[in-house]
């Protein structure tokens, strides 16, 4: 059990290469959507009731229930109620050159995180690639761990829908991706580009900065383009959660026909 | 202090009157955008001199400044740090109808909020309404109370920019907008209207709804559309400050040469 609670911890996660996936959407979603990735299901009496279904695709899927007590499920956690559910999951696995085999995709749609440290911020910009079909979402080796538990859980299941890949250093990434032929757009409230004017049918990557400070120069620099979301005057800026999401919605109208 | 403590709960708030703007974002945008609203303002020595040019806007504009200990300031606050700076402001006045002044003036774009509850989502739909020009936001009986600490804080002083009015009952405010020729369209994932087909250039309110479940089938049908943000198949939903983000995202587009 001891050994489940460390993994709320960066250390303990990266030590053990796994990760907790807690409540029932985020199990449910993993067992759906990455059942390979999935280690064991722990589930407490109540849960197995209400949660029957999903339960009974963990065991068609091949994967172990385990059934623990409420108090043992919550000595398992850190924080928060996972309603009597919780998946222990494995780390993408480090080393091989997960970028590399998404490049030779073809991906059309990419975000690339630099930097975001709020794990509700991250959540939500994963949430947001997901759904306007984004192809995977990369994220610097300086952005939170979008691991923790607190990421997992606002990403609304999304982590386990489309590949995210972490731990890489901007700058190889950002040449990466355009020596694929895929164009590097970053957000940023200081852009000259307007979002609306620009043709987004072909494919391209969203590069997103702190909720704070934005995007450094020498990031906005190596992009193609620097792109703003024209907002009224007397508002600062958009959060980047929400500047993900509109720049992504516009990307999926744009893409949509050409895809 | 006990008396501004208690502004940290509804009852509390309206009891008295008042509600609290807390930390430097919040205190500067109040001061600049709504000074009439601020009853005293709060500061730590070191925010003082921290702030010195936010507070010295606030003595400009004739507001009374008063130091306070960092101990003091703790105990006037519930939650958080606010960084040595707060103002007790004014709960907008009761009783007037102040739905009618707003719909006499004549508004291309408002947003509804019906039931929404989470004070981060609130706050997020708040910010997006001033980012992208709203004249107002209308909040039901039934949402979350937007002057609570959470919700003031997470509209990154956007509660200060435009009116926002609460307390209404949904089914009359339908009406009323409908009566002045304002468009009311339901952004639901039900909706078979899809947001890019729709016409944006003429006066329109935004009816949003719960995150969990979304609208009522009455508030649905007593709008004029309901329409859905396209997204994969494998999303269950966006949450309803990604989906208020879109839509006024579009709506702006499409009002910005009208207006």
């Amino acid at each position: 059990m001891r050994a489940v609670r460390a993994l709320g911890r960066r250390q303990g996660r990266d030590r053990a290469g796994r990760f907790l996936a807690e409540g029932p959407q985020a199990v449910r979603e993993v067992i759906r959507h990455a059942a390979d990735r999935v280690v064991d299901v722990y589930a407490t009496g109540e849960a197995g009731h209400r949660y029957a279904e999903e339960l009974a695709e963990a065991r068609d899927r091949g994967l172990r229930v385990v059934p623990v007590t409420p108090d043992v499920l919550a000595a398992m956690v850190q924080t928060d109620t996972p309603q009597g559910l919780l998946a222990v999951c494995r780390l993408p696995a480090a080393g091989a050159d997960a970028l590399g085999d998404l490049l030779a995709g073809g991906p059309s749609l990419l975000v690339l995180l630099t930097n975001v440290r709020d794990p509700g911020n991250a959540g939500t910009v994963i949430r947001a690639a997901d759904a306007f079909g984004a192809d995977a979402v990369l994220v610097s080796e300086e952005s939170v761990d979008v691991h923790a538990p607190k990421v997992v859980r606002s990403t609304a299941g999304s982590l386990f829908h489309l590949p995210v890949l972490t731990g890489l250093p901007i700058a190889a990434t950002l040449e990466r991706l355009r020596a694929h032929g895929i164009r590097t757009l970053a957000a940023d409230g200081s852009g000259q580009t307007e979002l609306a004017s620009l043709d987004l049918r072909t494919p391209h990557a969203w590069v997103l900065g702190n909720e704070a400070w934005g995007l450094p120069d020498q990031v906005r620099a190596q992009c193609d383009e620097v792109v703003r979301v024209p907002i009224h005057d007397r508002v600062e800026s958009l959060n980047v959660a929400m500047c993900a999401t509109v720049c992504l919605y516009a990307s999926a109208g744009s893409l949509g026909a050409a895809r």
